[in-house]
């Protein structure tokens, strides 16, 4: 037992004490905290902007380089944006005590399928101080407690932000320990929090592939993985060649670091000849490099090749691989070696084709005629997302406030016992 | 990598190989698979008995308990309830295609949550070779391929039941890579298997807790804990007595070994004097050795002392604890501190302290009125049941033929892009 460890089970301790009193609040009692919470940032916003000045003038010193001081740096208008996300979480339906089946047994029993919070979720996740708000906030709303672990480089930053929320908790009656962040930076804080399954109900990793192969590796707590996505589209010999062209580009090219983003192309055989110079021409003007098999090169002969590592890489830049296939099955037999089960889309007209592919490819979220960059908890109208999940227990695909919840079932009788 | 390593990987392997196969089939395609698993086992009835018997025999060689020996034991009636079970999972609905919800984007896309099968789905159980013939069916019924880890004490038994599924299998149609067992009896092997996470989705462990507790702590697939029940029944100040007292008896001593049997029997002190008496001659009539608390022991002298170890036990005998409680709050935070979120109960009159109780026991089941032997998924009328869920995430309670189904997201456009 080091001190570390009595440090970290402390927190988790008193997050674990408070749960029950969460799980009771009302929806307007959870609403009201979140507009309080959102109110002490609007008052403690000189300080958080301080706070994270420190943060930057460091990772300066550090040499982090400039594109995740970006990610970091917070002013007036992000910290606005953190409310924002705060006020709109408060408009958005209360899962908790929804009831998703009801019925009654021969005997009389009557029984319930009731949704109920969670208990304490572990968040762990890298420099965006904003998520420390937005996940602090859908906690709260699914009754939920939450232990939030951020990035080493963010730490002034996310303490100051932690500080306001529970400001904006105690102002509104509520304990601050059900938003809680831990302070220590050592790496091994992660590595006790995920073993402690008799306080930590969930744990949600989010960032880079390492964190969160280090978290699913390591985790004792149920875990959900999020995000790796080597998302393909595939273009079928009967697909309207315009709407291809304004999809691919759109999924490659709209925001390339993301992970419902567009990485390999796949091409039917029949239509690479006349197509796939468009498409190179147009990718090209939006500042993309695209790299092509060996039959994509004797199409376009000045692509770059594709090598085997094009297939398993997820770019997360304005890079494409185009491989041009044969036919469906193979362009399914490709998805299903290199795809991440995140995000799969077929352009096609034809309507049996399009079956076969949107049944047979397994991933979260399989599209026909449709950009890939729709999986996403906003564009799927779920007003919030904690994360994309790409495995298949509990939650896949975008993560809603559903998707925070767990259910218990409720049996109401008179007396009934087994015979 | 060891021999034993890559006789697993192959395994896993090779039922990953015919995952699409599986997730293809019909809804009667699958049935008619069942229906021909059960054939085969009745034309090989006279090969799995005889295997059973050197299953048994080997067992009194080594000197394992005769109680242990009754659960290996195979006879013709056991296994036509076996052919029984296949035939009443073909009669169930099938999860796989069912369209949770639907609904269409203002943009026009139009989505749909469908759901899925897992893919490969790992059981590791002990020594009932039932297990072997009910897993196989219900995940053939979902599209899932399995593979089966039994007892060493049943290896026999198993591999000859497996032998006939496989042969019904292949009778439908049906790739046998759909049911597999681990054949090796290291204890390693199990180590292995759950490391797979390339291969295998999902694991469920069934049987005791060293079992249970090993998968969960090592797994890095994702895993569902099932099982450990230490259940309460709270009978309040405003309980009808008499409905108190069969609750009280059903719960313990209608089948003690089972996960869902009371463990602790809470009584509010107002009812103490009177009623305990009466229900202690009952469980005693019943065979039910009974201990108590101080309080309890000024109402009845002659009970054992209940220890502090008595109230964290799941005997899973004909043994009960009884504490006096002060009220509800008391029996509240008893069950927060010694319950398994498994199954908890109160017994009332008094509507508001039911419905208080009912929302603030964390448990998987909670019942008014009712004993807590009614949590399984034929009594909650799922027609089938793979285990107990005792953790939050993906499945909680009874799980059925939907909790071994994940799902995915389709989404149908007509060109959608993302501005």
């Amino acid at each position: 037992m080091t001190e570390l460890y009595e440090a970290i089970v402390e927190q988790a301790k008193s997050a674990k004490r408070i749960e029950k009193i969460l799980a009771m609040k009302t929806t307007e009692e959870k609403n009201r905290a979140l507009k309080a919470m959102a109110s002490a940032l609007e008052e403690d916003m000189e300080r958080i902007l301080q706070a994270n000045r420190e943060d930057v003038q460091t990772a300066r010193e550090m040499g982090i380089p400039e594109a995740k001081i970006d990610r970091l740096i917070l002013n007036e208008k992000r910290i606005r944006d953190m409310m924002e996300g705060l006020y709109s979480v408060a408009e958005l339906a209360d899962p908790v005590g929804e009831i998703d089946e009801s019925w009654t047994r021969p005997n009389g029993l009557v029984l319930q399928k009731v949704r109920v919070p969670f208990g304490l979720i572990a968040i762990i996740y890298e420099s965006r101080p904003n998520v420390t708000v937005d996940a602090a906030g859908l906690c709260l709303k699914t009754g939920n407690a939450v232990i939030l672990r951020g990035g080493k480089e963010a730490l002034q930053s996310n303490l100051a932000l932690v500080r306001s929320l529970q400001k904006g908790l105690a102002a509104a009656g509520f304990p601050k320990e059900a938003v809680q962040l831990v302070e220590r930076t050592e790496r091994e804080a992660v590595d006790i929090l995920i073993q402690l399954k008799e306080y930590v109900d969930l744990v949600i990793p989010r960032g880079g592939a390492g964190l969160i192969q280090r978290v699913v590796r390591n985790s004792v707590v149920p875990v959900i993985e999020t995000g790796v996505g080597n998302c393909h589209v595939y273009v079928d010999q009967h697909a309207d060649l315009q709407m291809a062209t304004e999809i691919v580009v759109n999924a490659k090219a709209q925001r390339p670091s993301v992970c419902n983003a567009m990485e390999t192309l796949l091409v039917h055989q029949s239509v690479a000849p006349n197509w796939l110079p468009d498409v190179v021409e147009r990718l090209r003007q939006a500042g993309v490099e695209v790299r092509g098999c060996e039959q994509a090169r004797r199409v376009l002969p000045d692509l770059p090749a594709a090598l085997e590592e094009d297939w398993e890489t997820e770019y997360l830049d304005l890079i494409l691989a185009v491989k041009v296939v044969r036919d469906l099955n193979e362009a399914i037999e490709h998805i299903d070696k290199y795809g991440t089960k995140h995000t799969e889309a077929i352009v096609t007209q034809d309507q049996a084709t399009a079956e076969k592919f949107l049944r047979a490819v397994d991933a979260a979220a399989v599209y026909h005629n449709a950009s890939t960059r729709f999986t996403d908890g906003f564009e799927y109208g779920f007003g919030a997302e904690i994360g994309i999940s790409t495995q298949k227990m509990h939650a896949r695909g975008p993560m809603g406030l559903r998707e925070l919840t767990s259910y218990k079932y409720i049996g109401r009788g008179s007396g009934q016992i087994r015979a």
